[in-house]
């Protein structure tokens, strides 16, 4: 099976996918996609100009869910998105909650007002919508930091998806060094395990045009 | 299998779940649960007081998707996500678009501005914010209608969760009086299809407290 993933380096969704396909063993190649230049080459393959996209021979399959849930279909190897029908909606209950919520709540604010609007060299971050955002952050922490004490990883005892949708979108705020880190302990543990996983390690490595990451991003321990 | 599913009458996502909890055969009891009133004893099935919840059994499943998929892995019955992995990822895709995107930039704004002001008699609908939804909704209904003339249903040839998800959020504001039918007749002959299936048929029978549909809402040929 030929993978190719077309991916955005800030995108949480996309490095959720890139985590993710790692965890289960997959080989694929990576293109990058600046889903706001509306590439016409990439417009043929996704009209809605949106990343992740994966291409696995010659299906394409957009959406970081979809892309997840075929994978967990059709690869073997460890589930990751649980072990039965009951932990398998415990998981994806949790991670809709992030990639809707989450994001919509949080990543989004920071997405548009600050990557969006220097990529594409329009306009300045609103204020506003930044404290906001920060503000929302702090009922999630507050939500996670519950989960993670109560069952260990965020929905069960295993490392599943919901961790790696979580750690996607906070991985992109850690790297805007707007993480409230002093705040979460328990967060912070959490994601110094993921950091040290070996299908995490490309994520440091990224870098984001025009945004310096803080010194701590790449670091294991922090 | 005992299930109580925990609705709010003009809720999309209960009544994506309504429909394809009939439409897989199963047997149900419903209870109705306004999610602004955090009635204590609902909090403590659901924390963060969102509707639908399925209880089944002793099983607590939140989130109206973690529910559909919790369905269509454990009920028999005609298979309505997709035969193959790659149907799937299609079905699911689209059942993202239309509950993350087309909720948040279309239904949200018709339930916060007119639905929850009635219900919590807090403030009044803000009218920008309705025209905005109502702008979204159009390239929304030009994407849908492509899908359909392309596909015959939303997906696929077959019907889908796909279908029951827009049909949800489309019946809500067709009961407001709000659904542009005549810039639409794709949509509308699709939709007087899955009006006319009994899964459909106690949708059109709900009503929301301070708002009367109009006359076509329950017509099978309107």
């Amino acid at each position: 099976m030929a993978n190719t993933l077309y991916y955005f380096p800030p995108c949480p969704f996309s490095r959720k996918v890139r985590v993710f396909m790692r965890e289960k063993g997959l080989d694929f190649s990576l293109v990058e996609e600046n889903p706001w230049r509306r590439r016409k080459e990439f417009l043929e393959i996704n009209p809605v100009s949106q990343v992740p996209v994966l291409v696995s021979d010659r299906s394409v399959i957009v959406d970081s869910q979809a892309i997840c849930e075929y994978i967990e279909e059709v690869c073997g190897g460890e589930p990751r998105m649980g072990k039965s029908p009951y932990e398998r909606a415990k998981v994806r209950r949790l991670v809709y909650w992030i990639d809707c919520r989450f994001y919509h709540e949080v990543t989004r604010y920071v997405i548009n007002e600050k990557i969006a609007k220097q990529y594409t060299k329009h306009g300045s971050p609103n204020p506003n919508l930044i404290r906001a955002s920060m503000s929302n952050l702090q009922s999630h922490v507050r939500y996670m930091e519950h989960l993670i004490n109560t069952n260990g990883w965020l929905a069960s005892r295993e490392f599943t998806l919901a961790d790696v949708a979580l750690s996607a979108h906070i991985s992109l705020l850690d790297y805007m060094g707007i993480f409230p880190w002093d705040l979460s302990p328990t967060l912070k543990e959490w994601y110094s395990l993921i950091k040290s996983k070996p299908s995490f390690s490309q994520i440091l490595g990224d870098r984001i045009p025009g945004f310096s990451p803080p010194v701590h991003y790449a670091q294991l321990d922090f």
